[in-house]
């Protein structure tokens, strides 16, 4: 039997039956808890009904393998965890897909080449706000020391927690192994954002993950009393730092990438008071990485001058940052024939969120991400969703890239 | 001896010395504290040395009489209390100025009329956020049935603290009687602000407080992910209060008067989600009250513009408000010259914080305040400070002031 969307569709609906979904408020797969555990057993036992060996590596990331006729491994995959009161989409859509390319491979007889699916373990890092834990474990771009005393809202460390799940931190490292002999990582996926839907699309073919650079703006002026200080004579961060984020929404438009101010925190924060001190995290996003540069000293130089227009100074700390990371022209081109055929469409676009594949990619594994619609861009909520449609459209040019991959069309 | 400003500096001294100052890590006069109590005691000594009668009324507020030969009564006074690690002259500047009063009416002999002093209680409301506690007890604007559950940082409640400093909260309303046979109520107090120092001068005229609009501002739009909601999909309310903050500085500078945004809070408040709900402080001052209700309207319609071309919508919650409180035009008059004769300037000014003259002033007494500068502006902090050449010229000139209305120049 070919791959059929169907069989994926009712994984999807098990999977949300069991550790929830839409209709029983929100998926409750958080890393590293028992309800996580449970849904990696359905999947599981999914995979063994598929003649696949099973086996985790040392990053608790699940593989399972149908070993081929020849060389070379193309790897299928995606994760099983979610945020808390999460959506029942983000990260399973991939695994029924990558489970359901396991399921067809297998029924056709042995492929011309290993096929691995993956479940990478805590892509959120929703418990100890580390996300791409066993995807960055593979890549090696994870850095144990720097995780170990992490800890959770309960005080708990990462090292003792996922002892628990016989994961040793100081041992990850260990599974980038796996990606020996890789060829190629395909990984389906929700868009989470509302381009596809606004465009009327179903399905769309992903080019890359955009570089982010992620910076806090700390604004001192003079706290001052909100009755007795003439507006002429005040130094004002909260509008030092209005005026800078209406300035970065004006960055974002110039060069078609996304600026976000998540909030802001003004000291002293009362009514009665000039704040004298703001701190605003911004975080700027672009496929291109001049771009992005450029982005970034724009904010730069806006931020330090409405500061000094405000009679304040601004100091900027850089909190993380990545490059852009494309993924494999070749690759792309299998997957938007695959997305023309199916859909009739064809859409390339970044992805603003990160994703395992990057994690992948960045390793020089040849990369795609296919995206499915999501309705009204929403994800990470139990209101996440897609049309079942669409999802069926998705999970077909998935499969049927994979099955192209696989067969060799261009893996080169 | 004639009113000196040098013995109520000594006594300003001897305050900072007890219970902190400008040299000692700011003052430790929190109402309802033992530190409160010793300036208390230091301040009764003096006033027992100038023959004055001493009590305390019901709402904590200590008194000090000395009885005039005619009918009538003017009152002196302010507060001794002050905010964690306050300043050295916020309060008690015109506790010392109201002692110097009363010791200079003393030694010339039997006043025309009653010489009342008053030290306030818990003005400042440090430890249960409720300012103007004795004067609003006297002038019969504070509620009783208000307070009794406030709670302090260690939940402890103000009607059990109170108790423990013989104030009876259900009692509070009948120092009310206190005010019986006023004619005139004097406050010197530091500026608190930057108006007098940045025009070089030492002393200025209060002619009332200025009304307070006080808003809580709602904006709800859409959370969406940072990464993959393009900017013209977006419904921020960061943005929606940015733009209002700014335009509310527009709006105070077209009415002469004063808008602050305290500072604003934003959920879910990181920096990888555009905020999808932002609540903003929102204050608004002026001595106008029908210029106050213009600019609140402005604010109004610049929060709905504002709110609507970003795609989100807005609440506003009224916090609180009061109408200004316009001093005495006599006494106004009499406070200008004497100003004038001392210092050789003559201005009137507003005063942006509210004091217990205020709500003296609301019960009909008429009312007025000198004000001393104050360096940088900088008030509640323990930086505060004025230069010494200028709180002897305002002390002189509200000695002068009261001696002037005790001995009947206008009071009507």
């Amino acid at each position: 039997m070919p791959f059929d969307p169907s069989r994926a569709l009712a994984d999807l609906r098990a999977i949300a039956d069991l550790t929830g979904g839409r209709d029983t408020g929100g998926a409750r797969r958080v890393c590293w808890t028992d309800e996580w555990v449970k849904a990696r057993a359905y999947v599981q036992a999914e995979l063994a009904a598929t003649g696949a060996q099973i086996d985790r590596d040392e990053a608790g990331n699940v593989w399972a393998y149908l070993r081929g006729s020849g060389d070379g491994m193309v790897i299928v995959g995606s994760h099983v965890d979610s945020v808390p009161n999460g959506g029942w989409l983000d990260g399973v859509l991939g695994i029924a897909g990558a489970l359901e390319v396991l399921r067809a491979t297998s029924e056709a007889g042995t492929p011309p080449c290993t096929v691995a699916f993956v479940d990478f373990a805590d892509e959120e890092g929703a418990r100890f706000a580390r996300s791409l834990f066993g995807s960055s474990a593979v890549s090696g771009f994870l850095v144990p020391e720097e995780l170990a005393d992490l800890r959770d809202r309960d005080g708990q460390r990462l090292e003792d927690v996922l002892r628990g799940y016989d994961v040793e931190i100081s041992e990850v490292l260990k599974a980038g192994s796996r990606l020996d002999g890789a060829v190629a990582y395909l990984e389906l996926h929700i868009e989470q954002g509302p381009v596809l839907e606004s465009e009327g699309l179903a399905v769309g073919t992903v080019v890359g993950t955009v570089g982010v650079e992620r910076l806090r703006a700390h604004f001192s002026g003079q706290a001052a009393h909100a009755g007795s200080t003439p507006i002429r004579q005040r130094r004002d961060t909260f509008l030092a730092a209005a005026r800078t984020a209406l300035e970065l929404r004006e960055i974002a438009l110039r060069h078609d990438g996304v600026c976000t101010v998540g909030g802001a925190t003004s000291t002293p924060g009362v009514v009665t008071a000039v704040p004298g001190r703001t701190e605003m995290l911004v975080d700027q996003r672009h496929i291109d990485a001049d771009t992005l540069t450029a982005m970034k000293a724009e904010f730069v130089a806006a931020a330090e001058r409405f500061a000094a227009e405000e009679g304040c100074t601004v100091e900027l700390e850089q909190i993380w940052r990545i490059e852009p990371i494309p993924f494999d022209p070749g690759l792309i081109e299998i997957a938007r024939s695959a997305v023309r055929e199916v859909t009739g469409t064809d859409r390339t676009l970044p992805s603003g969120p990160l994703h395992d594949a990057a994690e992948v990619a960045r390793t020089g594994v040849p990369t795609v991400m296919v995206f499915s619609s999501s309705t009204n861009g929403i994800s990470h909520a139990k209101e996440e969703d897609t049309p079942i449609e669409h999802l069926e459209l998705a999970l077909q040019a998935y499969g049927l890239a994979a099955d192209r991959v696989i067969h060799g069309a261009g893996t080169a």
